[in-house]
């Protein structure tokens, strides 16, 4: 199996340069005093529909070939990927079908069906969105992107960590949440020429942690059910992400619910930000497991900020 | 009475360089599409404290000869003033004393002691807190920093404009929230020798309108009792604030509370910033009365983003 380059990321950044927020790299006074640390925030919630994922699914639509674009796209996705590859497809003109689970929440809903895609329900479980998404690909001829386990997909969202890495030189580690691993392993990919070598970390749930497990005995083991509060988290990690994950040494954190929500609430009263809870796992990470999080000069990717504003976690 | 100048806010600004934030000018591509405008959002919702107060507090206290300030600062405030002069206070490494109506949120009376202040309940209305200030100075000696009837106070507050004038070159009008008129004034002041003229409106809410009535009729009408769900306005228009309205040719256009929710809503979920109702209602102004808003390129001050999570106006 070929795995996403270096090169990869480069060249899935110059194709979609012109479509994507350049997002800021932001700074806390209150969190540096409060932790000690120097953290610098990648705000991806800030990307085109609140989250990095437009990155990848945006790249994985323009590597395509245009015949093969000519029946659109569908995919499935708890929320950020259906909100990306809807927006790409509706810049590139091809339509879009996206196999959504019945526990997304209803912002994500309302915003992939403001882009025109197409939505169809299926079972929160990854068995009845694979075959919801087959049927759907089956009947209509359109094109998969999946949202994760794609070399295209993960070398978009390697684009958000080089951008990062430019901006702040000279990091200790860097930070990705972890769900099915397009983000983190892109990442790896991204930071794994520095020079000093730089630690690559993934920080996931506890009650969801496949990515911890899958890595502590070599072999990919899927998620059972899980409720974490983090919704863009409750995949399992693909198989291309699992190895990237290996190749470059990339070891996972893994932070309770309760962290998550401290975390999250202290971004929001402090930073003036919103942040989801998958990104928040980032800093819940340094918070809860800072022995695992080597140096003090830190870089976390806020992966995105699409919350339902009348269920915060904190009610 | 002498009135702030134009002079006086470059001179605040050189004082006040070296401690506060360049807030960042931010945009929307949605808000954008979706009004039909250009509008330009300058954040003082991510200055030190999370409001534009840190600017006049700050220049008042160095403006005061070190003799005055023995006994350190006092201010009467429903917020975020209070915050603004206990951490300037600490900076310059003198006391604060802050008089709070009994109904200021938490999460600010919270903040104000974390910055090492002391803290004075009072009722809820003007003469409350002008009373218990009156006191406090009596029995301490301390210098009395006024929220906003002050000429250094305002020149302060004038530099947020200035950074956005600066930034955003042409816009056709600026539009800055009104309670105690600092922020507004400040503005008015820092606009008055565009070329061309840029219209500098007040957003005041519908329940408080004491400037728009001020301005009516030419002569200071006091606020009465109000519940605006925009806790930074519900002070009455300051004497000095008046008159540079008046010599500025500020206009003042008038929301609804529900105008304000909706504003402060559509910035949480689309721009994924926290801003406060007080700095919502500049948006409010622009979408429910877009007849009183000359132009499309439009300069909005974010004032501040001081929220108590536990208590959106939405739940």
């Amino acid at each position: 199996m070929d795995l996403t380059s270096l090169a990869d990321i480069h060249e899935a950044r110059s194709r979609i340069l012109r479509h994507i927020h350049q997002t800021p790299v932001l700074t806390s006074r209150t969190l540096n005093e409060q932790l000690g640390l120097e953290l610098f925030f990648k705000c991806e919630n800030f990307q085109r529909v609140g989250a990095f994922k437009f990155r990848g699914a945006y790249n994985a639509i323009l590597a395509t070939p245009q015949k093969d674009l000519a029946n659109g796209v569908a995919t499935h996705s708890s929320g950020n990927h259906a909100q990306a590859l809807s927006l790409a497809a509706r810049i590139s003109g091809i339509d879009a079908t996206i196999v959504m689970p019945s526990d997304a929440t209803l912002v994500k809903r309302r915003a992939v069906e403001g882009y025109g895609a197409k939505i169809i329900l299926c079972e929160p479980t990854l068995e009845s969105r694979e075959q919801t998404l087959q049927s759907v690909i089956g009947s209509s001829g359109a094109h998969a992107v999946h949202p994760y386990d794609d070399n295209h997909v993960i070398a978009g969202q390697g684009t958000a960590a080089i951008e990062l890495l430019e901006a702040i030189p000279s990091l200790d580690s860097i930070i990705a949440p972890v769900g099915g691993g397009g983000l983190l392993a892109g990442t790896a990919v991204a930071a794994s020429t520095c020079v000093p070598p730089i630690n690559v970390i993934g920080a996931e749930p506890a009650v969801a942690d496949d990515a911890y497990r899958s890595l502590a005995v070599g072999k990919l083991i899927p998620i059972g059910g899980t409720t974490t509060i983090a919704d863009g988290l409750r995949t399992s990690l693909g198989k291309r992400n699992f190895r990237l994950l290996q190749r470059h040494n990339v070891t996972i954190s893994t932070v309770t619910e309760e962290s998550i929500v401290r975390a999250m609430r202290l971004v929001w009263e402090r930073m003036k930000i919103i942040i989801e809870p998958s990104a928040a796992v980032t800093l819940a990470a340094v918070m809860e497991k800072p022995h695992e999080i080597p140096g003090r000069r830190l870089g976390l990717i806020f992966s995105g900020g699409n919350v339902d504003l009348d269920k915060l976690p904190w009610q």
